[in-house]
C-alpha cells in the first residue's frame, strides 16, 4: 500500500484505503458491506430500510464474514426504529454511525462514550459547522451531483468551503468514481472520499439487473436530475416514467398517486389500517400538496423497493449520482476499490515526479 | 516559487502561475488583463464584446503595459468580425485563443502556423473529443457550475473524464476560486485552473460597483441559476427581475422584450434599420419562441451592457458561476492569484509531509 493513501480516515476507521461506500436504502445490506469490507474500504449499513427485527442479523453477518465490527451503521433520527439502531451501534461497539438530520448532543454523547465515531452527512456549509458544533468526529460533504437527497452545492465548491472552515476531518462525497477524484480530493485537504452509486453500480450489490439496467444506460447528467416531488425535498434521480408522472400531476393527482402506493406499501408491510391512516390524519392539517408529500415521503421505501428489490424500475424511484452517467461497467466492490486506489496513487506519484524533475527558477518574472 | 506549481500550462504559455483568467463579456477587457498578467496568470481579452475598431487598441494596450504579447484572446466565430480577432491573434503573435464552438481545421492550422495555441473551452466529453480531433493544443473544461454558457457536467464527473480520453493538457474550470480547489485539480491530472467568477469579483475588473454588490451579496448556490430563457441555450446567471420576467412571460412576452430591448440595442449601437429588419426576417420564419430567442441571443451584448457596463444590474443579466456564492470580498488580481498559489502549495506540502511520516505497512491486513 502506498503511503500516499495512509490517512486520518484509515487511521481512524481502521481501513485499507481511504474509500467509504455510502449507505442507500435496500443497496447497502450486509454482503454490500462484507465486500466493501474486504476490499479494503469502509462500509456503511443501510439502517433505514433494513426491517427493525431483521437489523442484529445483519450486523452479526458482517461480523461474521468479516472478522469484527469494523464499519458503520445508517439511520435517521425520524425513523421508527431509530433507539434500536443507536442501541445496536453502541451495543456492536460499531466503528461509526452516519445521518443526516442527526441525533441531539445526548445521544452524540453515548456514542462518544461507547468509541462510536459520529460521521454526518452534510450539503451546505452552514449544516457542517451545525455538525461539529453538535459533536461530529468526521464530517462528510456531498456536493449537489450527489444522488438522493442532496444539496444545491457542487463538490467543486462545498469542499473547499467545508474544508476552510472546519477543523475535523473531512470526507468527499458527491461526483467521485475515479482515482483521479480521489488525488484530487486528498490534495484539496480531504481525508478520503464517499461513494454510493459507484457501489450501486456493482455486481455485489443486490439491486436487480433490470433496474441496473437503468443505471448503466443513462449518459446524460442531465437526465440524473432533482426532483422535490417526491417529498418536496431535493432528491436526485434518473428520470423515468414513474417520476415524469408525478412531476406532470397537479397537488390532487400526485395525491391519488402516493394513496396508491401508501395503499401498496401497506399491504406489502403488513401495516395496521391504524398506523396508515394515523399518518393521513397527521397530513390532513396541510394541504392537499402538502399531504401528499407527506403520504409520498412515507413511501419512499416502497418507492425505492419497487425499483431496488422487486425490479420494476418504471414504477419506482432511482436515486442516483449524476456521475452514473460516466460509469459504464459493472465490476466487483474490490476491482473498484483497486482500481480508484492504483489510479490516485499513479496520479500522486506523477504530480511528485514532475515537482522533483523543476528546480525552483526565477524565469518568470512579473512583467513592470 | 514551488516546483509544485510548475506545470506544462505555466511552460507552454510561459506564465508564472497555472491560473487563466476566462474571457468574459465587457469585463475581461485590457486592464484586467493586465493585471492578471503582472500577477503571474494568464489572461484572456473578451474578444467578442470589444468593438471591432477598438480591438487593436486594447491589444497593443495590454503589450505596451506587460512588455509582451503573452496573452490571449477570446472569439466567436459567428461573430461579425470573426475574421478580424483571427488576422489580429496571428499578426501580433498571441500566445492562444479561446473560443467555445470553435473554427474550422484551416483556421487552426493558420494558428498553428503562427504559433498561436488554440486552447477551446468544452462543457462535455464529447465535444473535448471533437475539439482535440480539429487540432485543440489544450483543452479548458468547464463544468456545469461555471458561468454564463455551461454544460450540465460538473467539474467533479467532467474533468477526470476528459482527463481519461484526450492526450493533451487539460484546464479545469468551473467552481474554482482556491488553493485548494487548484492543489485538487492538479492533483487529478490537470494542469491548472481557469476562473472567470473570481477574476470578475476583483478590485481589477470594471464592472460597476452597483453591479457588483449582486455578486457579492449572492450566498445561496440555487440563487446563481441556468435558465434558457434568454437564448435556448443552458445559460448560468444570477436570479435578477429581469430574468423572473422573461422567465415568467409566454413566448410573446419574451417577443416583446426582446423587441424592446433590441430597440435600445438598436439605438446604442447605431445600427441600420436594415440590419436589424435583416435579423428579425431571418427569425420570422421560425415560431414565436424561436424568434424571441434569436432576438434575445443577438440582444445578449445589450443585456450584458446594462448590468456589466451601465451598472443597472437588474435590466441586464449577471453571468455568473455558482461558486459566486462563496465568494464575500473583493481582491486585485494579484492578491486573488498570490493567495491560491500559496494555498494550492501549502495543501500539496502538507500532502507530501503526510506521505513522508507514513512507513509502508502491512498493518490493515484484508479480513478473509
Amino acid at each position: 500500500m502506498s503511503r500516499w493513501l495512509c490517512t486520518p480516515l484509515t487511521e481512524t476507521l481502521g481501513c485499507r484505503y481511504p474509500i467509504v461506500q455510502t449507505a442507500m436504502g435496500w443497496v447497502a445490506d450486509a454482503n454490500l458491506v462484507i465486500a466493501t469490507t474486504r476490499a479494503g474500504g469502509f462500509g456503511f449499513l443501510a439502517g433505514a430500510t433494513i426491517a427493525a427485527d431483521a437489523l442484529e442479523g445483519e450486523i452479526n453477518k458482517v461480523i461474521a464474514a468479516t472478522g469484527g465490527s469494523n464499519f458503520g451503521l445508517n439511520f435517521h433520527m425520524f425513523q421508527e426504529n431509530a433507539a434500536q439502531c443507536v442501541d445496536l451501534a453502541i451495543r456492536y461497539r460499531l466503528r461509526a454511525v452516519s445521518y443526516g438530520r442527526g441525533p441531539d448532543k445526548q445521544t452524540i454523547a453515548r456514542f462518544k462514550a461507547a468509541g462510536v465515531l459520529c460521521i454526518p452527512t452534510v450539503g451546505a456549509l452552514k449544516h457542517a459547522l451545525k455538525a461539529v458544533e453538535l459533536g461530529a468526529d468526521m464530517i462528510t460533504i456531498q456536493g449537489g451531483e450527489g444522488g438522493g437527497h442532496t444539496g444545491g452545492v457542487p463538490s467543486s465548491i462545498l469542499l473547499p468551503q467545508v474544508l476552510a472552515a472546519v477543523s475535523v476531518p473531512v470526507i468527499a462525497a458527491g461526483g467521485y468514481s475515479t482515482g483521479r477524484g480521489l488525488a484530487g480530493a486528498l490534495a484539496a485537504g480531504a481525508v478520503g472520499i464517499a461513494m454510493g452509486t459507484r457501489f450501486l453500480m456493482t455486481r455485489d450489490s443486490p439491486t436487480p439487473s433490470s433496474t441496473l439496467v437503468h443505471y448503466l444506460k443513462v449518459n446524460d447528467p442531465q437526465r440524473v436530475r432533482v426532483t422535490t416531488a417526491v417529498d418536496g425535498m431535493r432528491h436526485r434521480m434518473i428520470e423515468n416514467p414513474f417520476i415524469n408522472r408525478l412531476e406532470q400531476a397537479g397537488p390532487f393527482g400526485r395525491l391519488r398517486i402516493a394513496l396508491r402506493s401508501a395503499w401498496k406499501w401497506k399491504q406489502q408491510t403488513g401495516m395496521s389500517l391504524s398506523h396508515l391512516f394515523g399518518v393521513l390524519r397527521q397530513a390532513l392539517k396541510e394541504d392537499p400538496g402538502a399531504l401528499s408529500q407527506t403520504v409520498m415521503a412515507a413511501n419512499q421505501p416502497v418507492l425505492l423497493q419497487r425499483s431496488m428489490i422487486d425490479g420494476v424500475p418504471d414504477e419506482g424511484i432511482l436515486p442516483s449520482g449524476q456521475v452514473a452517467a460516466a460509469i459504464g461497467e459493472l465490476k466487483s466492490c474490490q476491482q473498484v476499490i483497486e482500481e480508484i486506489a492504483q489510479e490516485a496513487e499513479r496520479c500522486l506519484d506523477a504530480l511528485l515526479a514532475r515537482r522533483s524533475e523543476h528546480q525552483p527558477a526565477e524565469r518568470w518574472r512579473t512583467p513592470s
